[in-house]
Formats: C-alpha cells, structure tokens, sequence
C-alpha cells in the first residue's frame, strides 16, 4: 500500500463539560497539529499515489471551518463532546466527503483508506482510520 | 479504528551479552520515550476511545519498574535479552494486563489493540502491535 | 555558559481583541508546548547547573494558574492582549519570582539567565530571554 | 507484530516533468530522510527482530545508488516519474532483494513485512508498505 | 529580548564544485527546512514582537526565488558556491531588506537581530545571525 | 554569526551517587543525542563555516570514548559526578582539542565559538557553550 501524508494545522477554544475531564471541562484551547493519510494500492502514470497539492487543499478545506474557533458555539458541534477522537472522525468525515465530491481530481478515486491524526501536545495524540 | 496515544520516558542500564551485539555487549544504557496507542472501534457517550488520563497513569505504571534501574540485576529480565523488542513486549504484557485489571476503567473492554513504541535514538526504534 | 531546558505544556482559550489578529480576534486556544532554559556561569559540587527536578516543578507551577483556563476571563490577564510574546514574559517572571524565592533551592543563586519558549504549532514559536 | 525501524538520508536532484507538478517540473531536488521498518512475528532467541546493525547498513546500502544524484540522469529511473511514492517503492524493492539475498543475515527470513517512509518535508511524506 | 520565530521550506537543486565537497560536487538537491527568527527589545501595545502573519509572508516572499530552482542556473547565484551557509546569509539578507523596505509593518522598525536556520536534514543544519 | 551544527548519539550507563538525584543515584543509562554547533564570523572562499564532514567526523571522534560505555568505570569520569551538564562540558573539551589538534581542517582557525547540546528525552536536555 502507498501512502502520502501532508500535516496542517488548527488552533480552537473548546470545554468537555463532562466529570471524566476533571480540570479539561473549563473553557480552554488546544492546537492541533493534523496529519492526513491517503492510502492507495497503486499508482497513477504520473507516478502519484494524490496529487500532494490538491491533499494540502483538501485538508486546509477541511480545517477551514474549525480555525480560530470556539467549538462550543459551533452549530455543528452542539451536543457533542468535542474530543481529539471525535475531531480526528469529523476532520476524516468531511476528508471522505471531499474525495467523493472529486476534490482530490480523476485520481481521488484509487484512494483506499484514510487516516486522520490529531496531534494535541508533545506527548499526546488520536487518529480515526479507516477504508473508504 | 481511533486510536489515543500517549508518551512517557524511561532510563535505564542494561549489557546485551551475545556475539551479535558487539560493542553493545558491554554494560551501557538508553533512553527510552515511549508510546502506547490503544485502538478502539467505537468511542464511548463521552467521545472517548479510551481515557487519557488513565491511558497516561497506566503506562506510567507499566514503566515504574523500569526508572532508573539495571535491567541486568531485574529478577523479571533474568536469563533474557533486554533489547528494544524485548521491552517493547514487556511493556506492551504489563499494560495489556492492567486492562484486564480494569486500570483503563470500564472503557477499558473497548480496547481491541495496543502498540507500543520505544525510541531508543533519534535513527532508530522498535515497537510490538497486537491485538488483545 | 551552560544550560539545562526542560519542557510541559499548557492548553489554553483565549481571544486576541484587536484588528491585527484578523480571525484570531474569535475565541480560539492553543497547545502551548513551553520550553524553559536555565543558564549559570558553573556547576555545583555535584555537576549541577540547576537541581533538574526542581526546574520541572517551577516549571509546572508557573504553569499551573495558566493550565486548562480561559486566559480572557483571568485577573491576571485583565486589559491584557496574551499573544504568545506576552505568556512567554508572563512565565518568564513567574520563574524569575520562584527563584528569587528559594524554589530552585540553593543552587538557585547561580541562574544568571532565563529564556522560556512557547511553541504554538510546528510553523510558530515565541520566546523571552534575559539575565536575571 | 514486532518491528525495528532505522533511519538514514539522501540528497537528491530531480525534475517531474509532467503538467500536474507545476513548479515542481524545473529541475529542482530534495532531502529524504528514510525510515525502513522491518516486520516480523517473533524474534530470535537473542531478542532480535532484526540485526539493528545490518538494518542500519542494508538501508545505507539501498540508499547509496541515490546519494547525491540527479534522478534525472540515472539509468534506473529512465522514463519514470520519481515522486516520493515512487523512490519509497524503489527503497523497498532494493530492500526486498537484499532481504532475499541474505543481507540482514540468518534472522531475514523472519522479515514478514516492510514499510519505507520517506519524509520530504517538515509537512509531506510518502510511505510504501508491503509484505514480502 | 523577545523573538518570534516562523517556519517555511524550500526544495532546490544544486551542485557545490569545489573538491572539499567530495560527493556533493555533482548536481544534488535538498529540501531546506527554514526558521527565521525575529528579535525585538520590546512589544507593541498590541502585545506583538512582530506580526506573526507578516512575518510569515516576508518569509515565504525571501524563499520564493529560491522554490524549486536549479541554483547553479540562477544569475544570483553566479560564481558562487551555494552551501548551507551561504544560503542562511542570502535569505537574512533579502528579509533585511523586506524589513527596511517596511514590509513587517510600523513595528519591522522595532527588530533588533535576526536569525536565519536552514535545516537540510535530521543531522545537519546551519544558520546566520546578526543585529540589524 | 554564522554556525553549522551536526549531531549524533551515545548510549551510555552511569550512576549519580549524590543525595539529590534521588532514584537517579542507582546504576542507570542514557541515550543522548548530541548537537555540535559549531560558530564563525567569516565564511571561507568555498562558502563554508567548517567542512560539515570534518566537523560530523570530529564529534564522532569526541563521543568515541562514551559509546556503550558504563561511565563509572571511566577512569576519565573517577570521581566525578556524569551529569548531563558535565557530559556537555567534556564533550566541548573534546571537541575544543580536536580543533586546536587541526582535526576541523585549516577552517578550524576561524572557529569562535562552540556550543554542545546533549538530548537526554524528550523533556529535559543541557548545554554547554563558550567562545574558543
């Protein structure tokens, strides 16, 4: 299987407002620094597994929505716990909806599986990954 | 599948006493940093893979007996070759105990596979991925 | 002159108020990764520069106040903008304080000089540095 | 599964010249820091997946044909595109044969898997991971 | 003395023919990881070294002429000898110049020193720094 | 000022027979990944600091002596206390002599300043640094 990887990343506010995050259910922040994966089991003529620049757009237009944001006024987020975990999924869910809408080009469709990997500090991290 | 990673360090003395080895025969050291990725199918109502408070405390408990120490006088290395798979296993034992034991909390029956990672330089590493 | 840096982090929420920021201004956060430095001119009779586990706790408690908060809604910060510049300064002097005030224990008397980076993503960082 | 991986580099010139590069078609170059991350089920009765110390040289070995080199006027790559995909995949398969040619010596036969990372940036890597 | 420091990157080609380069005398490339860091003695009322998104655009506009090239065919370049070194002083010297030419806005005036590090692999790098 | 910095790594065993190391007084080890920068004023006719092979070669020399070595039974180390701080220091004498020896080339006369780092995690490391 290949694979070609291009990072970006993300700065948002958030609260997990549930007992389990002890001290984490106040207001607070984190950068994500987000990998995104795309795998495929060949390539094309041009030797390419994703054109590079068209995964760099699709995650920046992934992450769009999320930048400089306050997860908790998020209409998108509202009921939702938003966690590392459940953002690697929502960033992979809307990465799996770009690829379908062809926003990867004619080569999106050798995509196979997907992973999304939120790194939140030097020593934590979550990832969703799954096929296609 | 998401996963959670997190990392955490040891230091520790230890000799590699076969041919094989060569210079490393001789007693010396390392640092290890290491990562434990614990692999969840689903997320919990909280929008958790595993706790990472939890996942944090129980690696930290698994390395424990490891700080600081000579792994050559350890009675649990004795008559085996402490290299980085070695520990890897090790580390990945204790921890996949401390799930059965319930240290990962009730999520803990979630986890469906562990990794862990020692980082013994900055050109090399070894690691131990399994299904529990 | 040497050194001995040692690292934690902080997750903060906080906004940047004024036209400059352009989407900053939104309530956001960020992972601050904090690095801090300090410097003597010699070590101790036991090859010391600073006691290094006592420069991870003053490390920890500079940080303390600052960890899992909502930087707009803290006293502290009050008519202040808290760009990265800012909390570098602000957990400069907060370390500057502790070893004034015996926290780094005797040995605390030779830091001649100080510098605490916060890295913000993997494109970004900021520091202060300055003689005691 | 167990895995050792080690890590090298080379310096390389190249163009890619076909439309979908843009800029990228002009005769320009890279550094690739490799990771090669040799699989297996079990160790040795040393505690080795692999010799770290014939990984280290069988990476350098499949490396040396590339260092310092204009792509572009090397016979191997001849009417190929060499995109990161496409070395990774070159990496392996001169890893694969010096596998089979008895290189990582007696414990090679135990090498189910590989996977050869090439990291061309601080924000993009390609990866081929196959096994053998 | 505060400093912020921004990161972007380049990949060029080139060759260094001079017999001390051995190897390195034939037409190669790098990707160049590069750091430029900006000192200031104070803030603005803004709480800002330097505009952070300045900054970055008057890193990425230093680079630009560089992005993707051959250096021995750029007229820049002629006769000289493109090491790391010499490309850390060419790029301080093009963001001294964007700094005098006001390109980092009312506050470039308040920059201090200037710090340029090119990364060319995971075991090298090399950087320029002066005052202004 | 212009620097050219290359690093490389030691794994070494010690003990830290002082009260205020605590559980770092038993026998123990390390992995330091060390940096060697190396500071010019003047750059010579072929557009370098110092021969990047010369000075990678140099601290390889420096750190020979420590590789897979138990530190306590170094005659060189009897009586003293192998911090990381004392280790930096010892490698910058190293590394001074080796330059004063010739070992950097003709270049190495325009050496200024030195300065070594030793990584001892990903948390805590040290350094050393003087002019010549």
């Amino acid at each position: 299987m290949f694979a070609v990887e291009v990072r970006d990343h993300v700065m948002i506010a958030h609260s997990l407002p549930r007992p389990v995050f002890g001290p984490a259910q106040a207001m607070h922040g984190a950068t994500f620094v987000v990998d995104a994966a795309f795998f495929t089991a060949e390539l094309d003529e041009d030797g390419l597994a994703v054109d590079i620049g068209l995964a760099t757009k699709a995650l920046a237009d992934a992450l769009a929505p999320l930048r400089y944001r306050n997860l908790d006024a998020e209409p998108t987020f509202a009921g939702k716990v938003t966690t590392t975990e459940v953002l690697a999924k929502h960033v992979f869910d809307r990465l799996a909806q770009a690829i379908r809408a062809g926003d990867l080009g004619a080569g999106g469709g050798r995509i196979r599986r997907l992973r999304v990997t939120l790194h939140e500090s030097h020593v934590a991290r979550g990832w969703y990954e799954a096929d296609l």
